[in-house]
């Protein structure tokens, strides 16, 4: 089941030819901010030690932080495993998802094995000064993302007008809790197995953590507007699901901005208790459109992806691993077009 | 979820009168691991410290095994919280189990929780010296539970008899892990957070997963035999759901011993796709009991608790919490009078 989970398998075992691992995010935060924090505390220590002897600072200290990127991808496995549990997501990169394949009982079962065994990657592999503190780091991280999925299981009751209605502030809360601690995690755990100090650390997190809210975001826009081909997942899936997610709540958020028309015409859409169909769903991808969700949705991932670049800069960081970070933000908004 | 899982509220939240918080085996393993620890770690340092010396010394150390004890505690319940959703059993404690009062997804995320906290709790308040070592065997400790209860789920699909039928050596290391580990870490995390020697841990260790297995095969004579007045399970309750115990697989296994004929009986009943009724579950009773399958587990049961005890006796432990380990082991047989 784990092999399944983390795409490397067939069910029932088979080696899956071409295997997708998914987008790698997680892993190259990881060695990224242990490269970039490891090449520059070698820098501070050598004087001008050449880029030569910096890129075999920055090799070393990325190696150093692979227990981190294992025990975060396992952490992540583990929570989309469980999620799709909660969410009854029958669906997973365009395979059944674990519970689907192999009964609710053995994919809660799964899900602890990758949980327990992220904790013992930590651990047991970690240099025995880390230690202590990466598992801090990481057991936090596990508190927020049960609190993150927690929030986000509690929206689904909540109504989509009026008093009780899910702010898009809260929206944001819950996806720093359940995206961005466990991006902030992997930058920050790299950086602390790679020898950074305290500030470089936790500007690492930061940018983690405004990174995740960015992720989110873009994920949102493409559950509405992306290209089933390339998401994998069916045109405007999150609206007939009425999944409560960044473009609506914006969107229903401006309802008294403007002349709101699109936006009552969306909250009754998504009130009715009928099942969205294709030209619907369509039109109310429309309506969170002209009703401007997509756009403060977009300006939401700019804003915070640009928050991470803040951080970063702000970090003593070793050149070419900040640039190399700071493709991999580009690269997450560039999903979007 | 998680406080009516751990007996202090109803379903909803509203305090539980009389809060059933279940025996405490293994909080008191805890504690008491770390005082005999403790306090004979005091008595080799200041020589003979006398009996007060070494009294406080022992609740000082009990103290700083508070962390482990609620660690191991919050392990448990999740557990337990899993468990039940694994093998759909309704009921915990004459209560719904969460799964059944809550929906198994809330109940996934709120095992998940406990999961989490438990690291936390043994991350965060352990001192910073015995941080690394705490997590380390935690972590083991919940592969292993892992391990056991996958174990345990698989041998539901075996068959009774033939050369797949599950032998008792097989089941008792099973019970080892599922719950032999968790006695065996809160004794040595108790030991560890009291300041013992790594012998000493070890030895606690092993009388704690001895135990666990005496444990198991208590529990396993309750589920066919004990008094539902006082276990709050049906009685025979374990021959109707067909599970697979110790007393069942001893009379099995015992099949081409003696004349066999309650064996090849009881085999026979079990294999049927009938359910079991009042009438034939007691007879069942009856048969595992004349295969020779209660007295077995009876000696299975005593044997380790023998072996527990000869642990502890090799170990350097204070006299008095010793003692009081003692009349811990002791107690646990007694359930089965």
């Amino acid at each position: 089941m784990a092999a399944y989970a983390l795409g490397w398998s067939e069910v029932g075992g088979a080696p899956k030819p071409g295997a997708s691992q998914g987008k790698g995010v997680r892993q190259a935060l990881a060695v990224l901010g242990a490269e970039a924090a490891g090449a520059a505390g070698a820098d501070r220590v050598a004087g001008v030690a050449g880029v030569a002897g910096a890129d075999e600072a920055a090799r070393a200290a990325g190696e150093r932080a692979v227990p981190g990127a294992v025990a975060v991808e396992l952490v992540h496995a583990f929570s989309l495993l469980h999620d799709d549990i909660m969410d009854g997501d029958g669906t997973r990169r365009q395979r059944p998802a674990v519970w689907k394949a192999y009964g609710t009982g053995p994919a809660v079962l799964a899900g602890d094995a990758l949980f327990a065994l992220a904790v013992q990657t930590l651990a047991e592999t970690t240099p025995p000064t880390h230690t202590a503190d990466a598992v801090r780091r990481l057991s936090t991280t596990l508190t927020g993302l049960v609190h993150g999925q927690a929030e986000d299981l509690l929206f689904e009751r909540r109504p989509w007008t009026g008093p009780d209605a899910v702010r898009p502030d809260e929206y944001r809360a819950m996806a720093e809790r359940k995206t961005g601690t466990l991006l902030g995690c992997a930058a920050a755990l790299g950086a602390l197995l790679g020898g950074a100090g305290p500030g470089t650390i936790a500007a690492l997190d930061r940018a983690g953590r405004h990174l995740g809210v960015a992720f989110q975001a873009v994920d949102d826009l493409l559950g509405v507007w992306g290209d089933p081909a390339v998401t994998g997942k069916p045109v405007h899936g999150d609206l007939r699901q009425r999944k409560k997610t960044y473009p609506v709540l914006a969107a229903l958020a401006a309802l008294d901005a403007g002349d709101g028309r699109a936006g009552r015409e969306l909250a009754a859409l998504l009130s009715s208790p009928h099942p969205l169909d294709d030209a619907t769903a369509a039109h109310a991808a429309t309506l969170v459109d002209r009703a401007g969700g997509r756009a403060a949705t977009l300006a939401e991932a700019r804003r915070h992806l640009d928050a991470a670049r803040t951080c970063l800069r702000g970090a003593a960081l070793a050149p070419r691993a900040s640039r190399e970070l700071d493709v991999l933000l580009t690269y997450l908004l560039h999903r979007t077009a």
